[in-house]
Order: C-alpha cells, then sequence, then structure tokens
C-alpha cells in the first residue's frame, strides 16, 4: 500500500500556459537564508492547521461538500483518521514546513462514551509520535474541540448545564496529557461557543466566573503534570456565537487580569477575528505585543467587506509586513508560531490547491518578513517615530514618562511655557515611506 | 432684560393637526410617581448636556451651521457665554431634569492663554453656582475638553509632545477644581483623540504609559483637593482616531487593571460608542455592571447601519427597557444617572424642538423603566434564568461556582454520569416573553 | 400509524411557572378579524418555509447537528420525504397557516440523475397535491435549490461552465412544471452562488448576460406552459458569495432594467439581507413599493451586529409596523405573502419551541398590523407628510413635479422670490409620534 | 507681491535622517514615458481637487481647525478667494497636475443673494480662465456645492419645498454656463443631501421624481447652451444622509435606466463610498466598466475599520493595480481622470504635506499602472479568464451566450451529457499570480 496522495510539488506547473515556463516553487521563501541574526524558518515557525487542510469537506451553510480528499474515502472511522495521518505528514514533509496543530477530534473521532474518545486519541498520538519521530515535525500547539458537538451548543465552560461543564473538564484534562505525549510548544483554548445569543437568556456574571474557574483547573492540572507549554487563549468576537466573552485582545486581558490569571496565558491572534471584532489587520498583534502578550499568530485573512470569518490564506504583502515587523521588535514568536488557520475555497477542488495556498501564503509572509527586515535595519521609520517622541527624553516630558511630576508641576510648566507648537503628524509621509518598502 | 428664551411647553401644539387635541406634555415620565421602591426621577436620574444642546449649531462635516439660537447671538464671547447659561438654566427648570454635565470649554471661552481661560472658567463657574442654588439643579458630570483645540490634534495625556500632555494636566487641574467648586456628582474623561491615525506614526507602548500615568497625577490631585466626585472614563472606539485606546468596556477594564487603576474609576457608557464598536446596543452596559464598574450613561442611540456616532435621541423601548432592567438589578446608577448625550438633528431647526426631543427621550425611558418594573416583579424571566442555572446549586455544579473542584474530579463525574442530556436554550420563548412587556 | 408528530399546541404551558396560568395560544394574531377592510389573515398571508423548519439539523459551520426531528429518523430517503411532508401539514394546520414555500431539493431527494430526482419529484408532489386538497394549504411559492450541489460551486446560471448552466436550466424547466401542478401563487429565484468569489478569476460581463439570458429561457419557458404565478428575485448582498449580482433591491431593479426583463419581475424581499447590504432594516421594503415591484416578503430579522444571514423569527414591533404601513399603502402583497423564512436556533432543541417561535412572529406581525392600521387611520404622521409636501401642489413646485419647468424658470423664480425659508425636518417629533402607536 | 505660497519640491528633504540622501520626487511616476501605447500622463490623467487642498481647514466634527494656510490670511472673501486661486494653480504647476476639479463655491464666495453669487463667479471664473491659459491646466470637472449651505438640509433637487429645488436649478443653470465657459470636460452631481435622516418623515416616491425632473432639466439646459462635457453622477450609500438614493453603481445605473436618463449619464467612482456600501475596494469601478457606464475616478481611499468618508490619498498598490487594469481594458478613462478628491490628515500641518501625499498618492497609481500594463501584456491572468470560460465559445455554451437556446434543449442536453465534472475555481492561483505582479 502507498501512503503517497500528493505528487512532488516540483513537477505540479505553476505558469498556466501550454508551455509552462515555470513550476511551483518557493519564490520568495527561502528556510536556511539568515535574516537580522536568524534563519528565516526560525523568524516564521510555519505551521499546518490540521483540521481545515486534512479533515475539511468544503461543506459551508448553503452547500455540501465539493472536496474530494482520498485519505476520507473507504474504511472505518480510525482507518481513516490514520491514512488522514499519514496524509498530513506526507504534506508537511512535502512542503518542508516543521509544525502541525490540531484540535483532539480532528486527530481521533469522537466515539460514544469519554472513555472510548480517550482510547480513540491513545491510538492516533501512539501514531503522530512515530510519524513526528520520522519526520522530525512537530506540533506547534494542541487544542480541545469544546464547540462542535451537540452538548456543547449552549457552552462548554459557560455553559448553564454543569454537567457539561464537567464533560468539558474531563476533554481538556485528556487534551492536556496529549500535549504533554506529543511535546506541543502550547495550547490553544478557542472559545467559540463561551458567549451567548441572547442577553435575554444569559446570567453573564455566572459564566464568567465558571469559564475562571475553568481555566485555573486547567493551570492546576497541567502543573501537575509538569507539562511546559505556552497557554494561549485565541479571541474572537462573534460567530458563531452572537457574543464571545473573547471578543477581542484587550477583552481577554481585561478577563485574564480581572480573575488573576494573567500570568498563566498569553494569546494566539488570528487576524481574520480581529477584523470582525472592527478593528485593522494588524491590531491585536500589536496591542498583544505592547501588553507583552503575543504568544502566537493564526496567519490568516479575511475579507474587510465580509462579517464572516473566511479564513483564506493570507496573501497581502502589506499585512505580513506589520506582522513580521511586530515580530521581530519583540524577538519573534517563540514558543509560538505562524499557524495557517486558512482553508483552500470550496471551489479550490484541486488536490495540487492545497500546496500552491500553502506556497503563496509563505511566500507572502517571507516577502513580509524581507520587508521588514529592511524597515528595521535601514532604521528610517523607527528614526521618525524616536523624534516625534522625543520630547519625553528630558525634563517635563522624561518626569512623566517616569511618572515623577503632578498636575500643579504640569500647570505650572504651561504657565512658564504657554502654548506648545503644531506638529505635523506626517501621516502621508510615513505611509510613502512604508509603501517604499514594499 | 428677558432671559426667557423658550415657551412654556405646556402651549406648544404636539399633535400636528390644526384643532390640535394635545399639547406637548409627558406621557410616560411622572417625576414623583414611585416604582418598586424608588420615584422615577431617583431611578432615572435624568441630565441635559450642555455642548449639544446650547452649544451646537448643526454644522456637519458637508454643511454649516442650520441651528439659530438667540442666545448666540450679539455680545462679547463672556457675554454670550453667560445668556447661554442663563438659557440652558431656563430650559432645565422648565423641562424639569434635575441635572446638567459641560464641558469646561463649553461653559467658558477659551482664551488666549490658560490664565486668561482659567480666568473666564471662574467668572462662568460663579455664575453657574448660583443659578444651581437658585433652581436646585445639581451638576451630574464635569469633563475637560482635549481634543478640539487644534493643540491636542494628535493627542492629549498621548500626545507625541510632552508639552502638550503638560497642558492637558493644567487644564484638567482647573476642571477638578470647578468639579469641587459646583458640587460634581462624577468626572468623566473622554479620550476623543487618545489613539491613533496610523499605527505607522505611533509608539503604543509609550503612549499607554503617559494616559496611565496622567491618569494617576489626576487621582492625585483629586485626593489632595478632597474632591469627593466619582471618576469615569467613557470609551469610544474610533472618531476621530481611528483607533481610541479606550475602544469599548472590556478595553477600558484590561487597561485599568493592567495600571492598578481599576479601584479609582467607573464606566460611563454610550450606547451609540457600543453599537460603533460591534457589540449589541446594551452590551457594554451588562458587561460593566457585571464586573461592577458602570458608573454612568449617556442614554442616546445611533442607527445600525451608520459607522458614525450621530447621538440620537433614545426613542427605542426595546433599548430602553434592558438598559432600565440592568440599573435596577444593580441597585440604580447613584452617584451617575442617564445624561442626554444627544442633539436634535441639524434639520430640526425649531427651538421646541429641543423640548420635543427631550421630552420623548424620557417617555421613552419612562416607558423602559415601567416595562423593567413589570418584568422583575413579574419574576418570569428571572424564573426562567434561576432554572437554567439550577445545576451549579449543588453537587458537582455547586463545586465548580466555588472553585473547589479539578479536572480529575470532573472527569470522575463523566465516567460515573456520562453524557449530559440535551437542553433548549428557549431563545424564542424569552424573546416572546420579553415581547409581552414591551 | 399515527402521523401525528406534534402536540395540541393549546395543551403546552407557555409561561414557565409551576402554575401555569397560561397556555400557548395567539395574543395578538386572530385570523378572521377585519381591519382596514380585509381579515388579518388576508393582510398577512403568512407561510411557513419547509427548509429551515422541516429539513434544518441545527448543523452550522462550527458545530454538528442539534435538533432531533422524528420524520428524519429511519427509512429510505423517500420514506422519509413523506414522513416530513405528513409533519410539515400537520402542523401547518394546527398552527393555522395558509401557505408554505419549498426548494425542489427540500421536498425531494436528489436523485444519481436528473431523471432520477425528478421522478422523486414527481412522486413527492403527488403527495403534496393531496394534501394541499385535504387541508386548503396552498404553495405561496416554489424555488430551485441551484446552490447547494457541489456542481453549482461556482454559480449555476452564472457557471463559467456552460454544462452547469445547462444543468440548472433543466433543473428550472422541472421547477416551472411543479409549480403549476401545485399551484403555486409565486415562483422565486435566489442567486446564492450567482456572483463572485475572487474578482480575479471572473469575468462579470460574460456573467451577467448568462444570468440575463438563462431568465429569459425561464420567461420563455413560463409562458408556454401557461404558468400564471408571479416571477420574483430574492436579493441578497453576500454570503455564500463574496459578492452577489443581485446584491440588494436597487441593484436587481438596476440589472432588470437593463436586459429588458421589468416586465416580468417582482423582488422578494428578505429583510435580514436588507441588513446584511447596509440599509436599515425596511429598506429595500420601501424602495420595491415605490418602484413599484414589491412582491413578497420574507419575514425574518438578523441581528444588526451580525455580518451573517441568522435568519432569526421576526419580533420587532417597530419593524413589523413598517413593513405592515408599506404593505397596506400599496393595498396588500397579493399574490405575495409573509414567508418565514428563518430557523429556530440550533439550542432551541424542543419540538415545541417551532410552535412558539412562529406563534411569537404572527403575533409580533398582527401587532404590527394593528399599530399600522391605526397610523393610516388616524392619518397623523400622513398629515404632517401632506404638509411636509405641500409646495409642490401648486405653482412652481407643481410645475416640477409635473416636469413642465426649466433651470430658466427656475432662476427667475428665484430671482422673483429670493432666498427660501428654513424649515424644520421634525425628526423628533416624528419619532415621537411613530412611538406613540408602538 | 510674491504669489509664491510652495517651495520647490525637488528642495523638500523627503528622506528624514539629517543626512538627507534623499529629495522629495517622482520615484515612479514618469509623466511623459509611454506604456502600452499611451503616455503615462494620459493613461492616469491626474487631477487635483480644489476643495480639500485649497479650502480644507483641518476642522473635524470634534475639533476646530489645524491647518494654517497663508493664502486664507488677512483680505475681503474675494480677495482670499484670488490668492487662493493663485496658490492653487502654482501647486498645479510645480506638482506637474494638468487638471483640477471645483464647486462653483470652492472657487467664489457665496453671496447674500444668487445674483451676488453668480457676479462673484464671473469674477473668480474670468481669473481662472487666464490662469488655465497661462498653465495649460484644465477642469476635469465642475460641480455644484447644493448640501453645505442650511438651505439644503433637507436636500437640493429631493428638498420637501420646491422653493429650495428652485434655488438649486438656479445654481445648476450657473454651474453649466461656468463649465462651458472653462471648457470642462464634465458635469458632475453629487447628491449628499439627496436622500433622507428618517424614512418616517420622507415621500420617497415624490423625492426619486422631483429628482429625475430635475436632471431631465439639466439636460435640457446642457443641449440648449451646446455644452459638451459628459454628465456624471457620484455614488455615496450615506453620510451626511442616512440614506442616499444615489447609494452605490447598481442604484444609480438602476435609477438612470428607470427615468430613461442612461443615455445621458455616465458615473463618478469614488471608492471610498465604494467601501462605505459594503463593496470591495474595485467593485463599483468594475461593475460601472461592465455597464459601459464608468466615466471618472475620484481616486482616494478609506480605512476598512472605519465607517465614514475619510478620503485618504490612496497608498495601496493592490487597490491602485485593479483599477489601473480596468481602466486599460476598457481604453481609458478619457474624457474623465483620476481626481484627487483626498485630503491631508488634519494632523498633515506642514504645507509640504499636500505635495507629499499627491506625489506618494501618483506613484502608488505608477506603480499600478505598471503592474497593470505588465498583467495585460504577459497574458497570463487573462489567459486563466479565456479557459475558464472556454465552454461558451461552442455547443451549447455558445447557444446560451448568443441567447439562442431554451430550457427544453438544455434539458435535452443534460440527458444526453449527465453530470458536469467538478473544476477547481483557483483562486488561491489567481491570488498568488496576481501577487507576483505586485
Amino acid at each position: 500500500m502507498s501512503t503517497e496522495y500528493f505528487r512532488d510539488i516540483s513537477k505540479i506547473p505553476y505558469w498556466p500556459s501550454a508551455g509552462a515556463k515555470d513550476v511551483l516553487c518557493f519564490k520568495h521563501y527561502n528556510a536556511g537564508e539568515v535574516l537580522h541574526g536568524r534563519t528565516m524558518e526560525d523568524w516564521l515557525r510555519f505551521s499546518v492547521c490540521y483540521w481545515h487542510s486534512f479533515c475539511g469537506t468544503g461543506a459551508d451553510p448553503f452547500g455540501f461538500p465539493t472536496l474530494y480528499r482520498p485519505w476520507n474515502e473507504g474504511g472505518s472511522a480510525m482507518e481513516t483518521a490514520k491514512k488522514r495521518l499519514h496524509a498530513a505528514f506526507e504534506f508537511f514533509t512535502k512542503l518542508g514546513v516543521k509544525y502541525y496543530t490540531f484540535h483532539d477530534r480532528d486527530m481521533a473521532p469522537e466515539g460514544s462514551t469519554l472513555e472510548e474518545s480517550n482510547c480513540n486519541l491513545d491510538e492516533m498520538t501512539d501514531l503522530a509520535l512515530v510519524l513526528q519521530k520520522q519526520t522530525g515535525v512537530k506540533v506547534l500547539w494542541v487544542t480541545c474541540n469544546l464547540f462542535a458537538h451537540p452538548r456543547y451548543m449552549n457552552g462548554a465552560s459557560t455553559n448553564p448545564d454543569s454537567h457539561v461543564l464537567a464533560y468539558a473538564g474531563a476533554q481538556v484534562k485528556k487534551g492536556l496529557d496529549v500535549a504533554k505525549k506529543l511535546g506541543a510548544e502550547n495550547f490553544v483554548f478557542w472559545g467559540g461557543r463561551e458567549g451567548f445569543l441572547s442577553i435575554y437568556n444569559t446570567d453573564v456574571a455566572a459564566e464568567l466566573k465558571h469559564m475562571a474557574n475553568f481555566f485555573k483547573m486547567a493551570v492546576a492540572y497541567k502543573e501537575k503534570i509538569g507539562l511546559k507549554c505556552q497557554f494561549l487563549i485565541e479571541p474572537k468576537p462573534k460567530e458563531p456565537c452572537k457574543h464571545q466573552y473573547d471578543y477581542d485582545a484587550m477583552s481577554v486581558i481585561g478577563f485574564l487580569k480581572h480573575y488573576g490569571l494573567d500570568q498563566h496565558f498569553k494569546l494566539n491572534i488570528e487576524p481574520n477575528h480581529t477584523t470582525l471584532a472592527g478593528h485593522s489587520y494588524e491590531h491585536d498583534i500589536v496591542m498583544t505585543s505592547v501588553f507583552g502578550m503575543l504568544g502566537s499568530v493564526d496567519s490568516n485573512t479575511g475579507s474587510p467587506d465580509l462579517g464572516w470569518d473566511t479564513d483564506q490564506f493570507p496573501m497581502d504583502i502589506r499585512n505580513t509586513t506589520i506582522v513580521m515587523k511586530t515580530v521581530i521588535e519583540q524577538g519573534g514568536l517563540q514558543p509560538g508560531g505562524l499557524n495557517f488557520d486558512a482553508k483552500v475555497r470550496r471551489e479550490s477542488t484541486d488536490l495540487e490547491d492545497l500546496f500552491i495556498a500553502h506556497i503563496a501564503a509563505m511566500d507572502a509572509f517571507a516577502r513580509g518578513l524581507r520587508n521588514a527586515v529592511r524597515i528595521i535595519e535601514e532604521g528610517v521609520i523607527d528614526g521618525m517615530l524616536k523624534e516625534r517622541y522625543l520630547s519625553f527624553k528630558e525634563g517635563i516630558g522624561q518626569k512623566v514618562d517616569e511618572g515623577k511630576t503632578s498636575l500643579e508641576e504640569l500647570e505650572e510648566f504651561i504657565k512658564q511655557n504657554g502654548e506648545p507648537k503644531v506638529t505635523s503628524g506626517k501621516q502621508e509621509k510615513c505611509e510613502s515611506v512604508f509603501n517604499h518598502y514594499l
């Protein structure tokens, strides 16, 4: 039996003309090339997501599955799961990506009882461990799917029924065990059903407390089993809920600080969620970085004119440049990375489209990285910023910056110095200089 | 000289037909009527805002002023300011509202120096104090206008130039003195320019630190002068900035907790800002109430299909009902209130439109209050909620609620009890029951 | 064998308290009551939709099915289809609604060939005809599902492959035959995949022409078979497409007029689609009515803070009032009606929730109808409008209205009469008067 | 007296470092360079707008003016107007742009009567004619400001008072005379107040008819005076109105066709308006081009996360590339052009920022043009498209395309040929290939 599902990418004609002058290959990404002191691979830490790329069917709310995947054909659920895992590792290897991410229920089918589900997971992660060792591919993060099963329709840790919360707790316990077994570098919580559909039937105060207590139990168990990975919360404003408690980066930070959980968590930012919350693409990445909470990035994109999560592959060089500039400035994402939480369109039905999409997105980020390195190394934009804030380096400004002055002293300063001068913000100049690097 | 600008409202024909069967009057609001243990006046604590109703001109980004106001005609800036103040108190009194709110620069014109501005403010607040004593009308809150003057174009406490920050500090110092002098019950900070227009020219980390230090100075000065009022921050996501740091309730809560400021501040929620942040009308009111941070409400509305702050008078009974339900459930807004941060449309050019708009909005809130009282006193919705969360009152649910269990115990519970049963969320039933009270 | 799936609604306790003082029943809708010259039933022409209420599973993009429906259990696809149809007619009858709507593929399962699908449809519509005659329930409209099958993923009449377009044509031919057989009063086209996901791979000009030609063929066939029903196009801006050609009412009107199709079509307006297009709830209903193109209404609602189609049951009395006011003013919707293109939430898992949702929505529209009748019969709002536009009833205004003047004459009028006087738009007064009727 | 307001741009240091290695200059735009058969100047037809760049003050709804412009200081209104006009022509010339656009009221101050306003306009356009001849700069388009004066607060051609409509007519008559006098190549109608604030006080049917009759009078007068320019309508969905009748391209096309006006008008598309209507940046440009109605472009941009018109200078190369690809494909914009309806930020207070912004935007469009030419000349994307729609070139597809088939024939085709094959839409590949050209 062959486990070969994918062609050699260097044989896929990329340029559409008959006499193809080009085959599918990276045009910008060069894993081992050193930029600004690290290899590209090390800056970018790409990861393939299991659910979209290996479990996705192309179904949408208005349409049936469109994606034929040979690993999904025939056999029992567990046999299919194994074929899928082999296919995935073949893909990771041929693509040359060193990390993957998955939900517990992506990798192993849910059984009719918790015990059966756990048993399935044990068997599948045994195989995953073998494949990881064979290939050197590692787990960027694991997460538990606490949203797809009907039991979670009204929430997992925020469910009005404590029985459901208990189920979620049991599932997370196993998920943490799996994270340890597979050496996952991070563990993600995405609360897709932790919120409400209607304020009328919801006790928000109770639900928030339960969610906090749930996280505390996860922290306790993590410490008990000596699991070293970073906990991450992934904000999303809405969809499937009308309102999710983890609306955006600042909502999560506020929640974590209120419940004394901020030392135990960082954030996994997905820009498609950020834009759904009404922010610009880079907003939550910048804000979490400023608050020291940027842990990892789900590198995808939406369309600004659409109001739901489209999970498209990121292609905009301007966006990838800003993200990578932030990443470099905070010294990298380790132990996080850039996870492609993105799916090929349901109309992109060729198996090669999986390669095309990943390669195009990796190239887009490689271009972003190169641009960001040039911006940082040339120092023009940074110089403009430094000059702009110069007044906080001495005198009254320095006192403000260090928290050593008072309203009385500020008033006295104005009485001495009068009206400040008008200073142009030079926004168009900054935009133009930024454009120069794209 | 007469300071009478407004007609007696009981003589304004309200119904448009020639043989008017109706004059302008409250149809639902009845100040002294006791509901659920307090007078309507005490639950609602209405306040008229000075800027829109007495300083507004009707100008918009595409049009010149449309509103002719007799108190703005003729005389020096200070003479006009005094006429305006007399007009306002005449309006408060005829309308029967006991509170007003104002920015420092609404009440007294800005001078060419800080000293001159302060001098103007002293003179005007002397007069205000006289009028307050004569009428019994009080200050719900004062705020400093740190956004309209060109010096603040790049921010006040987050300005890249510390000279500007110093000016803002001097202005707030005076504002706090004024708050004390006039017995203001609250003091509001709205950071209309505290954010950014472009991420490219902004040092977010520095600006947030400066903003926090600025608030700390305000707290210190407040304590120094023995000012008793409640400090309030008013979130807004954007406009005039592309992004304001005080994006929404949770952003502000996260910021306050991060900088250790949460004991000193509550929030002033404006629903038109909440909807601009992508939330439902009541969202920030509910969330701040849950976090014990709801201080006051800027009772206005926008249109869900518009992306800017229209500051319309609130007219939707469903919205006013939910707001009042939340207010009653937290035991009232004291020392906050319901401030009409709302403006008549620029096309509503009749002086009587000011009365019509306020009376209609007060009636809308009076209907909301009556509905909310019925909802709470009949207890049907509350009963549905209690039943829904009943499982947290005993057994494993109670342990979760009290933070006394663990993932291991939850797993054990599931091994014993298996799959939870499916329970309908009954959303349509809740909506239908809610409709019953509207 | 019993085909009884639903309880008698008069035995379902509605009020949640133990000693229920109330059972499920209409509180406002009274089918035979005459208002403004017609029965409520005749003004409202309610219709139940087949897909959401009988085929819906509760699956969403993030979750598996939640809704257990006894008629979906056991048996072959055709056996299930028949049980479903019996259940539906039982529901229509117990609810007291006289119309239903369906897609071809809701009623009969798709076969492996067109012939087999058509055969299934013949068998199912034979049964439908029997049940229609037995119950008196009629078809408000039929539509063909040209979006769910994978073949339509890139469009039906706008597919880049003419083979797919041909398939859609064959399917519509059969759909029209079915419409005739069952006496459908209307036939709807909803182009869920008629648009694009990416402008980069789309030839918009070609696709629009093909769509127009497709409609022309449908008109020709309708005339050929003597089908009397009204053709309706249902606009939607996006979802599943990034952009649908039938974006909103005016887009469809522009398209129809450009291709000379406007005599053959009216519009079926769904307010949840209207708000997704950035309009207010009532916008497309008002605009189509003004252009003489309002044919029918999919009476549902979304949430203004959500960017996708939630298809909720309409509960807002303000909205139902405006819709019914427009409907009355144009003399009714005949042969259209109010079709509940709405689904119970996936968390509303009780079978009784189907009744609760429909009854609550029917009551919401009954209240809207009563309000609208009062508004129209009392004439206050209409009087305000008449007075506002009075200047077009004589003199220069009348000439403008009748198209009998010129810029030169207008200039001469201004030279004679100078500046117009300022007239308040009285928006708050109108809103307040409108509130009076809610 | 010197009329020199601006420095020589080649002396403005552009790169911020002290030892400037760079002065302000075009880096991509090269007016005379021939690409795809025309000069860049000829493809791009840049135009400077008068209102933002010469009349703008930097005031916004929350702030006072910030922009000090020397030509606005001192003197009477007419003296200032003349200084402004000299400044503008100095700027056009130094920038090297051959077109400008203006509103009647930008160029000459409104008088206290129509006659006085017209007299001011005569005097100012005499001067403009002299300066046009001296410099060779021409008028891309004129428009009448029918929105800023209070008389137009409730609309101009849709005002409920026919007296106001008459005023607007008189003003347009003069505007058309001015267009002829100055040789304007186009005349624009932007209906900023042609819509409604509230549906409650609006007779939509009457207003639409009056607007149509107004346009008919304008067409008649244009023909009478032998004015050769192209009439253009500029859509905008909202702001200042809650809803504008000219919502987007398709709304305008529907309106024009309904009233038989489509032969006399094309559209002036502003992408910032397009995105406010919920579309992607390029949508209305593509749609009008497909319908043969793309007349001119107001080349600006907004921010996708903001809900109002920010009129920023266009800087995104992806956007400029798509626009120019569409422009080239329709054979150019003549007699239209790319008008910079964009304003420097109110914080960009240096006079040089005007140059920086225009040069950066012109460079952005020059890059877009170069990219578009490469895309078109290399033909890869076009080849992919042609292949995708190939089936419409023969057989049943060709019959569909030519409107020569029927549903019966399509059904027969399917009976013969069965199920179509699945064909990937290759969206990611298209995006990737497009990225290759950026």
